[in-house]
């Protein structure tokens, strides 16, 4: 549908940012059983939201790895803290948005986020 | 006792900048029915966790914002509102972090969030 | 933007049929504080999921109430209850729904349900 | 116990017809550990509650769906899923309740139950 | 029903041990929208679970305090704190309990116990 | 740094009570990667608050297990039921705390943690 395009066109700008020309990988069983839902991703999280203006990229992908630990949303999480890489977050610092979580959320939160990290972050 | 004065320092450092000399407040019943936890809350939180290096203060404030937002803590999702606005935080930026809940939370998460920030940050 | 019309208009359609005219209302201090974002909703909650073929419209609103008993979003919860019956849905159905909910979100979850549906269902 | 008998024998009508003779199957570890609280579920989650009348027996099925995924439940979700096919309820049907709880649970939630569905819906 | 019966006179003696002859009271909303969901709780909540052997009284009571406390559910928080004093439980006691949530739910979800206590433990 | 001393000899005598000489393990990915969190724990969860006086050990390993099955932490969940074994707990009081879980937060919270059980308590 035409009327689509720009928003997903700036969705997939924020997304090849975030993951180069992965766009979102085509690895979950989710995609296969629901493409049309995966169509949908970089035009509203993506061109809806993250494309606004106002807050900086660097801030948007630390806020989102501090939810995701948050609500412990792993497979998320782990997607998002390599996006934060790519944008030049650095290593000591989402590992202190994990921590910080301990306070808000609950020691095991932190201990859950931490853990998935670190098949990202690397030991 | 001598050793947990050091964090609470490095604590009360990270309340001042937050929310100047309030100090917290003495606002809650909860503080009068546990005046030894929230004597224990800046030294944990402050003094243990947003005192240390690696990650800048303006950073641990939005991702605090972030995750009082996903996770429906409203009392303290004002609190830290309007001490993010004392570190030089924009409105803006706020309102945007918020916005980018409903992606993460849902849509009635991001709501009540911004429900609970107009008190704060004005309309 | 032209693109984002016809979402708007399919999630509009959705909205009038939920809500009459009222079309989400203008009550809520959030909407003062970022219009922007209520400009977005109904596009993507109503325009981009809602307005899919597939499943009708009872079944989605009925999936909504259960949601947000179960997530313990009472504000959504009212407006989403007031959604139903205006669709033909009957308050002895709705009940049901809310009851149930004990069952996989607890008890809690079900009495709070109900709670805030007394003020919709009348009583 | 005699009393129980009657809330059992409704409670087991149920679970017929959400999952044949199966009767929620002697699979899981917990039910070795706790084998008296798996005699208790049938009695009062399907006996007291889906027995209930007011509400058809799809719609109750539907509101299930829409709440396991909605609080990340995925062992249940996949069981009730099944169950879902095997009163009738379409494929393309579960995937639309599945979709649309991003909307209220964020797209993490989605995300997640369409994986977890894939392996009951096939892809 | 008589196989009803028995359940329920085993929830009710709970009940009264809990909050004397008040059984539950009459004064929620919910209360009179769903009556059969009151009529129910009592026979499952306390007679089906409650009133099991091989755990005593004050620890059921101690964990329901606990449970409630990290799930934010704070109008049963209130009845169960009340409940937990007509047990003989102290009311330090459960402000350990309270403030001790702050590591495994978050400091927000202990300051929100701590406050909802207030009205029931005095200050 | 020597201001903590006296929070962690606390902290580390709780834990020597509950698992030993083991202190915790190293097992976890998460204590590579963030060793300065591990370093905090026993300091802030035990010597803070489970060090404190005004209720017993039993009760204060009771409600964190019955709080660690309501939230979902089925790793920690683990580790608090060995270490409820560790202090004379019996395994049918465990039973019990997860049984009675299915109350306050659904019953597929309490399966959850009665499947994750299995492996601590044995069948």
């Amino acid at each position: 549908m035409a009327e689509e395009t720009e928003l997903l066109a700036r969705g997939l700008e924020i997304v090849r940012k975030l993951w180069g020309e992965r766009e979102g990988g085509t690895e979950f069983p989710a995609q296969k059983l629901a493409p049309q839902f995966f169509g949908l991703v970089p035009s509203f999280v993506f061109g809806m939201f993250w494309a606004r203006p106002n807050l900086d990229l660097r801030s948007r992908s630390l806020c989102t790895v501090a939810q995701l630990a948050a609500l412990g949303r792993m497979d998320e999480l782990k997607a998002h803290l390599a996006g934060a890489l790519n944008l030049g977050i650095r290593r000591e610092e989402l590992i202190e948005v994990l921590m910080q979580t301990a306070c808000y959320a609950g020691v095991p939160a932190a201990v859950s986020a931490l853990n998935a990290a670190a098949t990202v972050l690397g030991t």
